[in-house]
């Protein structure tokens, strides 16, 4: 049983900030100055070149793969590390396309990350065949898998109302239609139990970043099936997926598996990092974490719902539906997130009128969220969202 | 002028080596540990999610992008960093040929990076438009220009041999023929003046690890002329690539000019470290570095082939077609440049038969090219290649 009193010490926490954004960029792991420091003073300071051997940075992306593997139900030698997000659903889609090559309908749903359906775009744009991307209201997608769907292509967790799709029920509905299902996990890893060997999902990508705490602009990760991942074509065939990169051939071969979704350089420094995050999520327990999530979300939405009622849940009242975060619906929202971000309580803001908290257990406690409540109830109460200083135009957030 | 002993003060290089393989992964700067450390620290630690607008996270793929333009004959706002090389091939190349639809040829050379022409392949496939990737000797490539060619696609330097291609009569062919001319970059950027936009060239794409020095998997970059910047379509289409990207629409609108292509979170880390790279290369005056490589390639040419006449020089023997790199071919050649690295000689090889030296006037000077030729003089007369330690089979060089 993970014990999230320990975890909490375990990361930098700005002095007092109630940082209810780990899910769009976690805080400070303590050990990652070190770890960083290490890689660049005793690694690339000393080794240099050799380092791509003697560190082992050339293993990294399989090895950390399979550390975040564990977290979401992928089986050791089916997640490799690198690239963002978005090369990382355009890869995917790429080869899930291919995998249906009579068929022309992406299905996914307006809740999903705009970036995924912008690279979705730009991929069908380039193929010119005629692929046509539907997109439908999240709680209609059940009803628009037919025997014409190619790819049905979802981030599990809307980024904006945290609702949660059932994995393992719209994967199975897509196999029974001969179609492929393709998730994004950017609000899922490390913010609950997945488990993509279990729901038999083709494809998975997410970022690391978020919830797993590994810096800004922490490099994704990409699952392939183990029904797909010796046949599977790489539309982004780089010389590291290639089966023997060093011996510079001229003609592609794709490498073993999952080693074929690498791509071009490793990020080291950003593997450093990543490293010193998932030391923290090696010991944790998904189930325990998905227990305390629950607990921390519950408490929020009891909390704020009695101090504010202007305040309108965009989150499912279930938990069982709904991820590690909790929205509210609010039309001075943007101005009402300043102002609570001034007195310590970050969340963020997602337009038009979205105000977003995270919740994650490994450093988020009940007595933040006590307090996150009593200072958003302020803010509320006393229309603290009037001031002008909290109403100049959102820029990144 | 560039003071070159005060730039190789700048440089941590390990005690007892000379490092000629800057080519392949600069050296580390002296000033990147605490630079990176304020971003860990400082920036990511204290400001969290702030941090891409407090401390320009989001900002730096443009304004770093404009830094690595002065080096290599772009104007202020027509280069932005990220993704790796291969990306940035994959994404120059697919919107290359969306400004010749009616032409299906691209012409690379059999010196261009594996990389480069695997990710065409991988495009070509992708696109299923019947494209055809004509690969010849790199001193066929003007021959083969003619009205079919959609695309030349070259890297200016040979990754092996350092031969280096003449951009401004190469691009002026392709365009006479109708054809678009794009440039890899990555032995060239930092290694020699490019002059893109006297060139006309109309993309290019490199690396920032190798002669920029900002280490181990840092990030790429992309050039797009001013006559498509503000036209061509970013098959990439990631959101922070978008006109707004915080608007969070459904339907992509590509940003303005060479924003466009920007695809997902940057790298901060790895910006960090290319931040204090750039700070070393923001003062040094290209002219003056490709007079000093001169100087070092022809120093060590001239004293290796007095030395050494086992070796057979791989490279042009004149300077104006050659790169910063000097290249052997030597059937021993693995071995050979073991018992070099053993010796404090760090090169590297290149399969089949090429023992690699790069010359990179920030941290090199005469002394060390008259010390590593004295040591390779060694290896060679005492045959040491033949030692049984350095036989073992190339893993990553």
């Amino acid at each position: 049983m993970t014990d999230f009193s320990k975890t909490k010490d375990m990361f930098h926490l700005p002095e007092g900030m109630i940082y209810l954004d780990g899910n769009s960029l976690g805080p400070l792991p303590k050990t990652a100055a070190a770890r960083i420091a290490r890689t660049v003073t005793d690694e690339w300071g000393e080794m240099v070149i050799t380092g791509w051997n003697r560190a082992e940075w050339m293993a990294q992306p399989s090895t950390m793969g399979d550390r975040i593997g564990r977290l979401i139900g992928a089986a050791p030698g089916h997640v490799v590390v690198g690239d963002t997000l978005s090369i990382k659903v355009y890869q995917a889609l790429a080869s899930a396309i291919d995998l249906v090559p009579d068929r022309k309908v992406i299905l996914t749903d307006s809740g999903n990350f705009p970036s995924d359906i912008y690279m979705a775009e730009g991929l069908i744009k380039s193929l010119s065949r005629g692929h046509e991307l539907r997109v439908v209201a999240p709680e209609d997608v059940a009803a628009h898998i037919d025997d014409d769907l190619a790819v049905l292509m979802l981030t599990q967790v809307d980024y904006r109302t945290g609702r949660m799709h059932d994995m393992a029920d719209l994967t199975q509905r897509a196999h029974s239609a001969g179609a492929i299902a393709m998730w994004d996990l950017a609000h899922s890893a490390g913010a609950l139990e997945v488990d993509l060997a279990g729901c038999d999902a083709d494809f998975a990508v997410g970022c690391t970043y978020k919830y797993l705490n590994a810096g800004p602009g922490a490099p994704a990760f990409i699952y392939v099936s183990p029904r797909h991942a010796a046949t599977v074509r790489p539309a982004l065939s780089g010389w590291l997926g290639h089966e023997a990169p060093f011996a510079f051939d001229l003609d592609y071969r794709p490498g073993a598996g999952i080693e074929r979704m690498r791509v071009g350089t490793p990020p080291v420094l950003q593997l450093a990092a990543l490293d010193a995050a998932l030391t923290i999520w090696d010991e944790v327990d998904m189930s325990a974490l998905r227990q305390q999530s629950i607990a921390l979300t519950e408490q929020f939405i009891v909390g704020v719902e009695a101090a504010c009622p202007d305040l309108e849940l965009a989150s499912p009242r279930d938990p069982e539906q709904r991820g590690s975060q909790v929205s509210f619906r609010f039309a001075q929202g943007y101005a009402a997130m300043q102002a609570c971000i001034a007195r310590g309580v970050v969340g963020d803001f997602r337009a038009p009128d979205i105000m977003r908290f995270g919740f994650t257990p490994l450093f988020i406690d009940e007595g933040d969220v006590d307090a996150a409540v009593a200072i958003i109830a302020e803010v509320m109460q006393k229309r603290l969202w009037d001031e002008p200083a909290y109403q100049r135009k959102a820029r990144v957030t």
